[in-house]
């Protein structure tokens, strides 16, 4: 059923607004990046082998901080990171044993170090794998179409508000290869928090530096007020609205306190994290938008009703929004025992809320819940992020 | 500033409603309620022996589930639920060693007991603490205020829809005392799903019998029967809708399949659990609210002003809704810097939207925030339940 | 073969004898004695459950001490001792699952209860389980004849020497449980080292002190006193030799540093342990004889021909002695392929070297073979001690 | 005190004699390895940063065998193998915090690619580490004498059987790079058993082969053959005596079942390890000499007497060797308080029992004892095994 009614409240109408983006060096975003690459390894691996996607669940990933002395040029680990790999995966099959420990430590630490380039993946980082059997109904695995077998939801919306779109790009801007080039001194765990008050936008920005890259006290200085600069060039490019920018405010320059890390995150110092507790599938915290509480992060992108749902909520949002509204909300709810593509409910808000968007809306949802395996290969091909 | 508008959309009139409660047996949940009780035994033994509440934050908590093979009247652990503590607290001041790992395993285990009294602690679950030192400015121990250290939001709201209050009061129901002294083969690990098309609710509970209080298929066939006609009887007495219930629909007694363990919880094999990933501070996850993502459970109950805030919304919200309301939502969002009783803004919807209620809604805020301190006080004294 | 020669040099020849024991609370003998409960209740299971012993090795634990501060009357757990479990075990038989994690669990916790009454065995001490399945040719396990598939080796001797006597007894006096009766105050962890000079002995002990039964510094004087007075007239009775006994040598009660400790064992605090690093079978660690490396504790008591062949031949020596030899040395070499009862050779020293006593020897040696499986019954029985 | 008698019992008439060496990548021998290289890791970056080798005591590991299933020229890793370092060492000096668990995870490592280096560094182990802060009196660091503080012993001889030599050398041919240059296939885990009986030696290796070297099982049991031929090359230049020689018993080619593994050890699937349970500081397990329990590998080379005693007894036995007895036994025991220099008894036995050789022995000893920091110096730049 396909149910769809008017926009009641605008987001840009809300006096108040908040947006929140952990970047990708972020404890809980390490969690996030660390559960889903394992995810998409075993989805290859299981394809590579077996020619279908066997179960698992690989979204219970902790990591406990460790301890470190960074110094200019530099520093000490005192005790390193901990990172405990837990949750589901079939470890036998026809017969066959699977090496799904081999392949969990090994997309961990490719992952960390794709995201923690400056992490020293030998002694600075201990990952223990918990990774257990999973038990499921084998019969189910080769069934054509996959059923729900529980109750999920979905959430999406489209567009992002301005102030969405400025905390999202504006970490994926610092975060960039470019960036990076010329500012390898800012590390991946920067934390942007985005307020707006009516027309007003403040923007706090928490970057952790790396050590090996800054010099002394003048030196991280002058950069990060190099960095705060092309900041702020970036955020005029994109608003007309006043903004005031915040770049690590809790320095105290004064009693040497600063931002400054070994590898360029938080984690290896005090700051723990957990799969499912940062941003949601489309990379961002917004208290004013519904929001699932699904961690998607490591689900299997092939039955997970949830992680699907939450995706494809978001893709039909988007898909009616390029086609003319101004504002889209997608809520889709499971049916148990039914296809995953036949949903209790689509619940689409629109506006403006005309006939030819109505139509256009219900003829999408219908596209969208047809294709819906290609999400699934989205997904293992990395084209989509989930966090 | 207290904002206050109208409610734009009431919960009752959206045709589809779906809530969930995890139950204190479910393996999130269990990891919620320990890192609460550790924070409440850390503040107590703070408190004791330095008058004050030093730096904590216990909110990460991994449990690896177990594996076991339940037989009537007993069975096997074959291999035991994995736990990890995680997160910070102070483990010296004042020149004086902190016993940490000693409170915070003798409340995990004293929480286990209470929450899954099967689980044999001895032999059923390992637990290891890593719980680490945090660094805080220690001058701020000392401030007479709390001062917001973040950008924080709480959310709250009430009254409990209908099929809300259905959903968290069946399972407290058949969590209570009364009730497992004539059903104890029912475990705590109840997971309660209430999904409202219009005006016909469906609810569907998910609950681990206890293999030692069952001694036979038959057995478990009569008692979970009798278990259903007693939740039947609970929603008749609650609600005039129209309902289904479903109770362990994954049950097929022909193959032998029904949902038993040895400890009344799935976390003894293959669900894993994780702080923060199940309820929100009122007990239910609420699609249809808007939800905060804050994992409210380990968290400093004098500091953490997410956690403060989101219950101080819900207590807003329940004593606006108690002089008179008929729906109130209340968001909270903090202001750097600012003592917490000092939001950035308290944003109030209400309906009606008269006169009185906007005056006596503002009333109620100002005090309500004026004694934010009875929040701690009642969260360390276990009076408020933050999952 | 049985080869039969002279004793060529008597212990009490020697001019300097050294030997030592490790009370049963310290931490290599904790280890040893954690091994051993597990494989003699995994032997008991087994064969409860199969009739015969499956494969198990389980000779590697390692405890990683904790860190206490034991104050008079009391103390704090800083850091629990952790110990890991390790080997090998079957984990399934006959398509039947063996809960050997649970068995292992609850063998090593109801040890340490026994062996370390006063440590808390719920926040002292973290227990992780890494027992592995072992792979094992089945079909040997149906033998009639067990096969030694190793070149192993056993090595024992009879009599004590009067100082190996008193190492050894008066450890055992200290840890009895007439002696804890008055002497509450006196942990397990006693270390008692013996040295001969010629005629002259000289006993030093080393005991932890528990800190609940000690009020004072001046009552931890007064009680180390009575019991060196105890332990003096001990050895009075023992020895006509002049000896001088030292105990807990490294006290300094001037600045108040004493051997004191919460649970009665270093372990608490700084001395970590190993299976196999301590006492050898018969209880002592005597650098004037020869010794066997192998770690008798955890092993297979039915297979392990090393285990046997120790235990064996002290057997042997013993029954010599008994029969009217002063001083006998017997050595047993297995040999591949061949049952155990067949050893390559077995090697006699005895003196007198009389032509009664070398008859004697043969057959003893001979019955002892031919009854070997006793003292596999005897060891599953707790009736031999192996450390 | 030195005293020199005259050896009573030659090893060479011992009618059985029995010889083991675990080679250097046999499980035992990890755990030793990996103990010393982070002890020498420590010593230096001590004395780099202090100037001085701060307390430290790493002489506890446990290697819990992982689980694999090699392939014909590759293979998968079910379970890694698991390593926990632990003991004791200086974590804090001078208010410095020192890295001790980087250096140490880093010379884990460094020396597993050193004996294992087949070993997938990243997903093949697990290690974990639980080292300690040790605590110790600082004041005596910095005195000039160390002092025992316990009752050590030593034990060595010279010079090793003909047996022994064989036995010792053959591994260490074995794993020679130019052996490994032609013998890519065999791996480091080499077990050499060496009995003799009266004139007869009987040779049993067992040598774990690396899969990917190894195509096919002919391919297996040629390169077999061929590794075998060179053996018994190697021995026939060695000995005049008759000898048998066995190479990987347990084959059963027939039914598949050969000596193979991915990493060139049996601890990647089922051997487990420990330090201190294998090899002497001479490199061998000799149950016809007597021998010490001590675990040197891991312990603080300056300040252990049972380390030192035990090189230095082998040292002081070689050198009078080399300066003409046939056959010298070394004992040396340590006097509690006295610079380890003075220790209270050097026994010696000589042969042939010269006045001349007595002479040397009391001068050689002497000179050896006030060397003795040059057994420090030795140990820390690698120049001794100890192992």
């Amino acid at each position: 059923m396909i149910s769809i009614s008017q926009v009641t409240e605008h987001i840009e109408n809300q006096k108040i607004e908040l947006v929140e983006r952990k970047g990708i060096g972020h404890p809980d975003s390490i969690c996030d990046g660390i559960a889903e690459e394992i995810s998409r390894v075993l989805c290859k691996k299981y394809i590579e082998e077996f020619g279908i996607i066997l179960h698992h669940n690989v979204d219970k990933i902790l990591l406990s901080a460790g301890e470190t002395i960074p110094e200019f040029g530099g520093g000490k680990i005192i005790e390193p990171i901990y990172i405990v790999l837990a949750g589901r995966a079939t470890k036998e099959f026809n017969n066959m044993k699977i090496p799904v420990d081999e392949y969990a430590l090994q997309a961990a630490k490719n992952y960390l170090k794709k995201a923690l380039p400056n992490l020293n993946i030998e002694c600075g980082v201990i990952i223990d794998s918990k990774i257990r059997q999973g038990s499921v109904d084998l019969r189910s695995l080769f069934k054509k179409e996959i059923l729900a077998n529980d109750t999920s939801f979905g959430v999406g919306y489209a567009p992002l508000s301005e102030l969405e779109s400025i905390v999202l790009n504006l970490e994926r801007f610092l975060n960039s290869s470019e960036f990076k080039a010329t500012h390898p001194e800012l590390g991946s765990d920067i934390k942007v928090m985005g307020l707006r008050e009516d027309n007003k936008l403040k923007i706090t920005v928490a970057g952790a530096f790396i050590s090996k890259h800054v010099s002394s006290l003048e030196d991280y200085l002058s950069k990060k007020q190099a960095i705060y600069e092309k900041m702020k060039k970036f955020i005029e490019d994109k608003t007309e609205k006043k903004f005031e920018l915040f770049f690590n405010l809790a320095d105290n320059p004064n009693d040497g306190s600063i931002y400054i890390t070994i590898c360029g995150s938080s984690c290896e110092c005090g700051d723990d994290g957990e799969v499912g507790r940062g941003n949601r599938v489309n990379g961002l915290i917004t208290p004013n938008r519904y929001m699932s509480l699904e961690a998607a992060a490591g689900k299997n992108p092939k039955t997970h009703t949830g992680k699907i749902y939450n995706i494809l909520a978001e893709e039909i949002a988007n898909t009616i929004y390029n086609f003319g509204a101004k504002e889209v909300y997608v809520k889709i709810l499971s049916q148990i025992g039914k296809p995953i593509k036949e949903p209790l409910i689509v619940s689409i808000k629109i506006s403006p809320y005309t006939q030819e968007l109505i139509s256009k809306a219900k003829e999408i949802t219908k596209d969208k819940l047809n294709s819906i395996d290609e999400i699934t290969n989205k997904i293992i091909d990395g084209k989509i992020s989930v966090f």
